[in-house]
């Protein structure tokens, strides 16, 4: 299954027989994405829901989505020890994802890898992304359920709020609930909730739940709430939509990378003359656009 | 200006020939990106910069990249009226930049309002970023000089290396630095920048500058650094390449933008029919993927 993934994060010319092979088994895991600003304690609230879903006899796997910084090797191994307690158990299956640098990025590499662990049978999959923008924001939000994870005292509801992530959530969390000033984070969320469900309308309603994730405390109240979510996910029929557009994505990122690729030769679509062009102000981006796109179409270059 | 920048955000179909009218009167602006956690104070950073580089007689427009939440309306609010300070000053020019769910999101939005900013005439662009993630720091990183801002107990250096920041960074900034932790913060922010020279030696000796961005502390050394950075690039040949760079990826975000837009009808490149059969898995990714190239390029499907 390591193996497999790596292919992934290769972009391996086997990928497409690969995923050919796993299509008929996948649909079966809960894929559950876990987002939050650094610090708020979401390696710490995934190691809290292996263990209580491990606990209910389910098998988990977690891909942490990795913005590969050559700085971040340290970091992240220090997540890893953190989970080191499910090491040696063959039900837990513990991955990073890198992704900068890759082709089509996040959305390449992330929904094939879930596709190897949704065949492979877990019954759970967890996605934890580490930095909070729009791309993985946007990878969050694509799984079934979307954990939005807050500490107190970490900038609160406003930050979450200009992080884009507060519209995503289906469940949030605030963590670290025994520090000061988590109530007021709790009341700030739910009326933030409140103001953007007056909009959504989406028949769920939306819980906040209190944890400690480092002793455990609020993890059966978490565990009770994604459950809840993906029970009503089920009867309302949003799973196969929100499944579609899981799908889709990954088509078009795919499209996207084979297209470049292509193009490409070491350049990918834009030469460097081409860009040098546009940059010295010679040519006009929509017009290197069009230079660009005449040749991905075959036709010559058009209005 | 406000006008032609709502254009951008709009990918409004007269965009191709404002861009080509504009092509020639590029290339004067020292463009300027922003980034760090939620909370460290970039708002407050940038501000400060407004006011120390109107002080030394420059124009400057700030483009404040907005994952375009609907509940962030409120929080950038904030932000804009802590700077009306300068509402009333001609020669600043300050705006939001919108971008969740446009074709090509920030890659797209971005560097177009950047460049009707620089053909309008600003000495400085300051481009501050919303989230911290793949997509915001890419195009944080595409500025050109990138400043990489933290802040005591937001959890420092780690977090940022997790964030993935901290390799993008031409100059850093420790704000908030009047409080404790500061020293910790700075020393290891040293470390780990010596970490990272090693391995690229650009010839740049990174700057870790201390402020007090509200008090405007440390302001003075931020500017001469970010002004030491333009010289070294002009000086190095670097500044070539980092706008080359930057031409290309905003080339390829018309380009990929425009097929979307070519293929698309409501549902862009993919149909609602081929996304769910590969999601109940009756069809592979790679062979919808094959499918949607087909159209694109007007040929029969191949493997």
């Amino acid at each position: 299954m390591a193996r497999l993934i790596s292919l992934v994060e290769d972009g391996h010319p086997a990928l497409p027989e690969v995923m050919a092979a796993l299509a008929p088994y996948g649909g079966h895991a809960h894929v559950i994405g876990l987002t939050g600003s650094p610090g708020v304690g979401k390696s710490t609230t995934t190691a809290a829901l292996i263990t209580a879903f491990r606990d209910a006899g389910r098998r988990v796997a977690v891909l942490a989505v990795d913005p590969s910084s050559p700085f971040s090797g340290g970091a992240l191994l220090g997540d890893r020890i953190r989970m080191e307690q499910h090491a040696t158990d063959p039900d837990v299956f513990i991955r990073s994802v890198a992704s900068r640098g890759h082709l089509g990025g996040l959305s390449f590499a992330t929904p094939q890898a879930l596709r190897v662990l949704d065949a492979a049978g877990f019954d759970v999959v967890l996605v934890e992304t580490v930095g909070v923008g729009q791309s993985e924001v946007e990878v969050a939000a694509r799984a079934d359920t979307t954990v939005v994870i807050l500490a107190p005292g970490m900038g609160d509801g406003v930050q979450a709020a200009k992080a884009g992530i507060l519209e995503i959530g289906d469940v949030f969390v605030v963590n670290k609930a025994d520090r000061d000033g988590a109530d007021e984070t709790v009341r700030e969320l739910r009326h933030m909730i409140q103001l953007g469900n007056r909009e959504q309308s989406v028949g769920w309603r939306t819980p906040v739940v209190r944890t400690v994730a480092s002793r455990g405390d609020g993890t059966p109240e978490l565990v009770q709430a994604l459950t809840a979510h993906r029970h009503w996910l089920g009867e309302s029929g949003r799973l196969e939509a929100r499944r579609r557009e899981r799908a889709r994505s990954e088509i078009e990122a795919i499209a996207l990378a084979e297209l470049r690729r292509r193009i490409g030769g070491a350049d990918g679509l834009v030469s460097d003359a081409l860009a040098s062009s546009v940059s010295r102000g010679d040519t006009d981006v929509y017009a290197a656009a069009r230079e660009v796109l005449g040749r991905v179409t075959g036709e010559g270059t058009r209005q």
